[in-house]
């Protein structure tokens, strides 16, 4: 029997509530695949604040490194927001654990699930033309870790500062992923950079073709980021896998999830060079909805499915819960978000939802 | 009667064919308006290239700086896309001329055309619910222009780096510009950062706070920048004003752009403390359809229009110019893209549309 140990980070806003639904999940997951789970659960971010004075309390911190992998649920919300940047959740949290763990790749599946095209922003005709995409994000560098970072000066001229920062090996291992993922899927990367204004975006470029030269079977191709943002809108389906340094890849990852139009249900991993990683939901903690026991609980069930799979190995737990999860949609059993005006009647709880998959 | 000198800068790609229709209009203009407009023709970007080594030559600066206002057409294209950063088309002339002008403030309208939703990539309902945006964006300073900016190390550790950057003073004049602009909208400013992880972005929200408690009358709202491009396709009606930093402008206005479905349509300003500016479409080079007489010239009239009212202050001329526009786009004598399929052999060529509008 595999035994492996999970610590369950729920966090802020509807954090807590998806996070039991994956819980159930993997208590089934647990049963059918003979597997010895232990999930130990932390405080984070806004709730460890409230609780502890600090949003990555050390308790949590090394819970995260005693175990073999994280499940998180979501951080942030109004009520944090006037901390000063370094006590805010986002940072002391989770950029904190991004970069405590190496988190380098970012994996953010976004695709127009089929049946569900209505759900998209993008015109009828474009949304049918079909919408696969694998967002691949490099997440400990670039612009949110280099240094120097900071305020400067006096008076009017008194500026502040932050560093866009790359070397070789950093887009060299992102990229690698980018192409080991292109391989398994439609063998295509897109690179996304400002080549024509940033030295980093040169670097990228020229590094993401030299790697390009081990994958002859992939296609590379480059696009500048604003150039991105608009082509995903009137012709999303040119793209597979779009490689992104660390704010590009924050910024496309979101459009790119709104294009699907179903946010809900769209699973992360964020992983290092051991295997090691973190799970999270696209979405945020949605503070408006939190409580309501309305939230779509099924991002948070695939990135445990993705947990299973990057981090475990343990493919078939992950495929069974795809399948249950593919399942629950096919029937139409979900959250009100997902229905059209006429079917919001047949919504589903978040409890609901997640008893069906489980 | 008014002099004027306005330096053309008609560039690569479709610049030259769309500007020429820029011409014809102004000829008009000189007459009705009893104007004395001298127009003078200098070579920029990669046909400058070709022709002096440079792409701003010192030529071409000179006459700038004698003119009153710049009427910019478009440059670069793949031709000279492997030139180092330094010599490349948009380093080497755009972004010299917007920092050699101090043109800080950049205004890049877009909006969904009555009668042309179906053009928009969004999906009807929410094309339907109209769009109407200002993006004012910052375009001399932020990670463009910061210093340092290079390589660093040896080996796999070689790192690039760029800076991004913001003052008190800079930050003041643009949020300044937004909230004027909004005063003459909608009344609403949404100023978009990346406060949750950005030093520049805390400092961009402090001030454009202190800004907003001189224009009571207008309300200031702030929203990330991935955020942002998640609501612009779901809830577009929520914006007038879009206030950001160069990056983040570059971006959103050009998913704005895209956003409307008609990206020939749209003008954009570069205006600096003295209200000497260049003007030139929001759209690229377009160098597939270069020389084929079918690029729609309408954004480079309407670049024309706002030339004569933001520096030349010929209010009436560029109203006159707008109106004329209006009723080329109500009688559909307009190019093919903004033809429905069933309508494209009505198309008329850009040199007929330059015609029917002057
Ligand atoms: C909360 C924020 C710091 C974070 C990021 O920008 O990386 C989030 O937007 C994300 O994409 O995970
Ligand atoms: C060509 C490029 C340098 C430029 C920019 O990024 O500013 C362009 O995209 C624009 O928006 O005017």
């Amino acid at each position: 029997m595999n035994s492996y140990s999970i610590a369950l980070l729920p966090g802020d806003g509807i954090g807590p509530e998806v996070m039991r639904e994956a819980e159930k999940v993997l208590a089934v997951i647990q049963r059918k695949f003979d597997l010895n789970l232990t999930l130990n659960q932390f405080d984070v971010g806004g709730a460890a604040i409230d609780k502890h004075g600090h949003a990555l309390p050390e308790d949590t911190l090394k819970g995260c490194e005693q175990a073999d992998a994280i499940l998180f649920g979501s951080i942030g919300g109004p009520k944090w927001d006037s901390l000063p940047l370094d006590q805010r959740p986002e940072r002391a949290a989770l950029l904190k654990l991004r970069s405590h763990f190496d988190l380098f790749s970012n994996l953010r599946p976004a695709k127009i699930y089929p049946g569900l095209e209505a759900l998209s922003p993008l015109r009828a005709d474009i949304a049918a033309s079909g919408f696969d995409v694998m967002v691949v994000r490099e997440l400990t560098s670039g612009i949110y870790f280099g240094q120097p970072k900071g305020m400067a000066g006096e008076g009017e001229e008194e500026y502040a500062f932050d560093t866009m920062r790359y070397s070789r090996r950093e887009i060299r291992r992102i990229a690698k992923i980018a192409f080991e993922a292109a391989r398994l899927r439609g063998k295509k990367v897109t690179s996304v950079d400002k080549a024509n204004v940033l030295v980093c975006s040169r670097l990228w470029r020229e590094i993401t073709e030299e790697v390009a030269k081990d994958y002859a079977d992939v296609e590379l191709e480059h696009i500048y980021i604003d150039n991105a943002t608009m082509q995903l809108l009137r012709y999303p389906n040119q793209f597979d896998v779009m490689l992104c340094s660390n704010l590009f890849g924050d910024i496309i990852s979101d459009e790119c999830a709104m294009i699907t139009g179903s946010m809900g249900l769209l699973p992360s991993a964020s992983i290092n060079a051991e295997g090691f990683g973190m799970y999270e939901p696209a979405g945020g903690s949605a503070p408006d909805i939190a409580g309501k026991g309305i939230a779509n609980p099924i991002a948070q069930i695939l990135s445990a499915a993705m947990l299973l799979r990057y981090s475990l190995g343990e493919n078939s737990a992950a495929e069974a819960i795809e399948k249950a999860v593919q399942q629950a949609l096919n029937d139409g059993y979900v959250t009100a978000e997902l229905l059209s005006a006429e079917r919001k009647n047949e919504a589903k709880t978040t409890a609901q939802v997640g008893d069906y998959i489980a």
